[in-house]
């Protein structure tokens, strides 16, 4: 297969990566508006070769847009404008806005909707690896608006990698990725800005902190460019999750307030049984 | 040197392991009440023996106490009651109340208030692991409180493990714990219940959440015996962070019901100078 990539950064790079190594890909071609992203792409031999946009759709049998959600919303319907036998996915955290912006495009049969569930903290071309999706999850969206040879090809693709795929309407997908993804985010910014605003002037003591508080901050490393946009097309999603988790805070505060330790206990326990889920 | 460990979890066991292979331990008396995990530490020879406390401590250099910090206040008064020339370290999570109550005790000198800063998320016998400390920070506390002999004793402990050593009178070392290691457990357990409340019946979306998911609610998987103890003895201090906390979570919140991204995205960046801080 012959696949443009179109946003060089840490999901367009890894994808790049693991659809060459695993020979999916014949040939990749990047796409992106920094220069110098496609010229570091290139030198890692991530990519064969890089093009504009038009070029790049005119010689590909997929193109897959890695970009920030915000740019997807512009670029998505010029690509499908010139589409004929192309496939065009997406790779992005939100879809619900997105795919009503697409709904009645005359190309909207050659889209595909897909969240690949995969990521780490750090962002751009640099940031791409190997292994990234490997054995994950990709969801996709609204799959009943596309072709039907859209998707299996893009089942097929996701599948060599191997990656796992549900399926989920938009606003469903929306509505989980806040719980399961968004909010993440929100609690690692939260946390790091709460504890740099106090120990902004005793950088020392930040040394003695150990791996629990690294993995609890970890995503608060996260790239503003990538998590606005997201936010902002999620918002009321996000802002339900963010009451919640602000409510389940505010119960731990009530009962040290209480000294309620006995409930606190049990609120604890409860929130163990994550283990069952998670490894 | 001889080594007693009373308390044969995930620090008292790690630790037994690590002084075992560099070699500074010669022999490592264990002490647990519960003899199920005195057997599977011998099985795994993590020890070379178990005993009751007071023929452990006869027998020993050292007595390290590595129980949750409640057993703490009651164990180590006994303990110091029947040493002589021995050290006796602990290497619980809270300072100020413990060394409150030890301050008039007629061996306090051969006491030493340690905190090695490392951790899983799991516990017991079963959760020691090696390498857990290596490079690590120890917190000594109050060591002017410590016999010279003693002070020099431990440091030489942990030098060879190797851990770096710094030293924090009792309350400081408990507010700066609050804020580098408590809230993000209570931010973990809080975040882990957020979405277990809403996704209980929907295990199979749990499936699709990412390593970032898994980062922030790693911690939620701690024990509720080691940590309910510690946040009872923290509790003014981590009832001050947990209030910045949830003022930080409400500026989010805040930002996001008057749809002001500009302020949204120099909130993380400002998140994102963690990075020169934490690897």
């Amino acid at each position: 297969m012959r696949i443009a990539i179109v946003g060089l950064g840490l999901i367009g790079g890894s994808l790049a990566i693991t659809l060459k190594e695993n020979g999916f890909a014949k040939t990749i071609i990047g796409v992106d508006k920094n220069s110098e992203s496609e010229d570091k792409a290139l030198r890692r031999r991530i990519i064969d070769e890089a093009l504009p946009l038009d070029e790049a759709i005119a010689k590909v049998d997929f193109i897959v847009v890695a970009t920030p959600v915000d740019v997807m919303k512009i670029v998505l319907p010029q690509i499908l404008d010139k589409v004929d036998k192309q496939v065009v996915l997406d790779v992005g955290s939100t879809k619900e806005t997105l795919l009503a912006e697409l709904k009645n495009h005359k190309n909207r049969g050659r889209y595909v909707a897909t969240h690949p569930m995969a990521g780490t903290e750090f962002s751009g071309i640099d940031a791409a690896i190997p292994k990234l999706f490997d054995n994950k999850y990709t969801v996709i969206c609204d799959a009943e608006d596309s072709d039907k040879d859209a998707l299996e090809k893009t089942e097929a693709l996701y599948k060599s990698i191997p990656m796992r795929i549900a399926r989920l309407d938009a606003k469903a997908h929306d509505v989980h990725t806040a719980y399961i993804s968004h909010i993440s985010h929100i609690s690692s910014f939260a946390l790091a800005l709460t504890v740099l605003e106090k120990e902004a002037d005793e950088d020392k003591i930040l040394e003695l902190a150990s791996s629990g508080f690294g993995s609890t901050v970890r995503l608060a490393k996260s790239s503003p460019d990538m998590w606005v946009p997201i936010f902002r097309q999620n918002r009321d999603n996000v802002l339900d999750v963010l009451d919640e988790h602000i409510n389940t805070l505010s119960r731990f505060r009530s009962l040290l307030i209480k000294k309620d330790f006995d409930t606190f206990y049990k609120l604890i326990e409860e929130a163990n049984s994550i283990k069952k889920i998670l490894n």
